[in-house]
């Protein structure tokens, strides 16, 4: 196989986008082939989930193509629930390793305004197992909270720790200027207390606002290239050294253990595997928080911590940036928001910016080795990746 | 690159399908898996273009890996209009000449039943471009009737030349038992006489109805292999041997020339260069014949006859089996029907039946080349696959 480079990023504002979809796409990637110093591409892979359904549009690989001007570039959609945007990683990944290209852009893009955010819920259960959980009004905010119940329970988690995850994660997009959520939170006034009424009611419980991320719209770009493209272009060589995928049952309920998100167990070792690397390298991980408690749990099943001791660490700070593993600098989905299809690749983004040493106020100093977990469905499909500056 | 052989096959009927659209695709993915003689798989692709907005469903390759029980392999649901199912090979293809992975499935599926025909034109056209096409009420057969109107002015096309495909296709699918219409037609009664009304009424003149595809449901899959599980399979090796892929202008009234389907000879010639095969080593063709039109001009664009003389090789009968090259032996889009995400997985399937000489009484006798053109969008958006024996 080839070595692959990731030689370019871009990003949109992860907000509410009025520009239609395809624009939303198109325009990091504009970003991204000016940052790679490249005026076309061999391929695309657009990630989106909700085109559509939402955005009534399909094709939109090739409307992308159109606004870019870069026929007769070939190009898809890929979609993998919340996973789409790792996917499309791999698969542009794999094209350029295989020799089939040299340059592909993995494009994620969501425009999730044209619905309220009781509707986004409803289109973001269309994810679940259709006979044995969505037909019975089981979403995804509702399998956060039975799993956070769960694991309360079994490892003695408790609401402080959760808020714990949004106050170091608001706090890290404070820094971020693409980031969705730019407000501080601190404990006071987020939990139940007899003196006041909180100001952070209870979502799907014990899931409360402050533990769910914003719908949001946005677009996030990355050109990946050859190594020979890659030195060619004089850019800072990050390279995507390994990746693992893995997928686990449909229904939550199906599974031999509830608490055990087995598919970043498994997408993780093969991805740190692949790039000769363990959980103990990695100097800053972008987790998939859509809910506080995935990103305690996927921290454990990355390797970072002992299963079971997620919250603690968090507790002891060493998920912070200047901690031991710095987990979502970028304020993950929880702040800096959660585009659907957007969000793997600007998992990656994040990765990339700190690997370069360009993330300012939120840097971690002298990072090498990155990682991210992009977490299709409820654990069903899982995306991560490994990237090393070399 | 590694090598990449089709080692196993399996499809649905294209009909009206009472299932869910999970076990459509699912139902084909054993079967071919049972026909390479393999228990599980490295990843999945499934081709699919309605299963947001006509199924209500998304993470549907999730889904698919969940019925099969194949965790925990990868899967990813790709997305490129009525080409998703070539565009699924193709990243089947990149999967395995990279090294990544030895065995995948490409499964295409669809399940439109849940619309009427009127809502499944509507829901079509959200390929179309949003702002300039579809907003106007433009719908791929309003597309494919001013696309025909040009080209009977520019070469002498007439509803007879149209009428004689459907005929052709009709007549293969008498021979294939998945086909979804299968009833032979004769040029009387189906064009505009003065002694009888027609039973053939206009849909966008000048297209009738025998002109246009039906709606379908179906689902088809291959297993695509290294070459060293290929040989181990023992199944007959039959090589993805080119690969070709080009995009064109999203609005059609962009393109200098409309009449021209440059994606169409840009695939074909990527895929031919690949293959090292010219048009004329190719014994057997599947086209994308969405509308009659379409047959004519892509057997053109792809160099099997010269621009504007299709319809001439049509009238003498070169495109019948036992001709100088046929095309459709299947039954083609017109007569096997088209659902949508499946289609271009069953030109693959059809082409490997005739390579595999399995194809019975439509069998184009000593088969050693085969070729599939599969159209996305109205053109732009084709990849081109051209398989060989060994």
């Amino acid at each position: 196989m080839r070595d692959v480079y990731v030689i370019g990023i871009g990003i949109t504002s992860f907000t509410r986008l009025e520009y239609p979809l395809a624009e939303i796409a198109a325009y990091p990637a504009v970003q991204a082939m000016q940052d790679a110093k490249l005026d076309k591409v061999d391929h695309m892979f657009v990630a989106n989930m909700g085109a559509g359904r939402v955005n009534r549009q399909t094709g939109l690989a090739s409307a992308v193509i159109d606004h870019l001007c870069l026929q007769p570039a070939g190009a898809e959609t890929i979609e993998n629930g919340p996973a789409s945007g790792a996917s499309a990683i791999k698969a542009a990944y794999m094209a350029i390793a295989s020799g089939m290209h040299d340059t592909v852009l993995a494009v994620g893009a969501e425009r999730m305004n044209e619905v309220n955010s009781l509707e986004a819920t409803d289109f973001v259960s269309t994810l679940s197992h259709p006979m044995a959980e969505a037909i019975y009004g089981v979403t995804l905010p509702s399998l956060a909270g039975m799993f956070t119940r769960l694991y309360m329970h079994k490892y003695g988690v408790t609401a402080r720790h959760l808020a714990m995850v949004a106050i170091k994660n608001h706090a890290n997009a404070m820094h971020n200027p693409f980031a969705h959520v730019r407000n501080l939170i601190t404990m006071d006034g987020i939990l139940d207390s007899v003196d006041a009424p909180t100001n952070n009611p209870i979502i799907a419980d014990p899931l409360r606002f402050f533990d769910v991320c914003p719908v949001s719209d946005g677009g996030c770009a990355l050109v990946l290239a050859s190594e020979e493209v890659a030195k060619k272009s004089g850019r800072p060589m990050i390279k995507l050294a390994g990746v693992g995928q893995a997928t686990d049952t449909h229904a939550v309920h199906d599974r031999p253990d509830p608490t055990e998100l087995t598919a970043v167990k498994l997408a993780a070792a093969q991805a740190l595997k692949m790039a000769k690397k363990t959980p103990q390298d990695v100097n800053v991980a972008e987790l998939h928080d859509a809910f506080t408690i995935l990103e305690i749990v996927e921290s454990e099943e990355v390797g970072f911590f002992k299963k079971g001791e997620g919250h603690l660490a968090l507790e002891r700070g060493e998920t912070q940036i200047g901690g031991k593993i710095p987990i979502n600098t970028s304020g993950g989905l929880k702040a800096k928001g959660h585009p659907v299809g957007a969000t793997g690749v600007a998992q990656a983004h994040e990765i990339v910016t700190q690997l370069r040493g360009e993330a300012h106020k939120r840097q971690v100093k002298g990072a090498k080795v990155g990682f991210t977990c992009n977490f299709g469905g409820f654990g069903n499909n899982v995306v991560c990746l490994v990237f090393t500056r070399e």
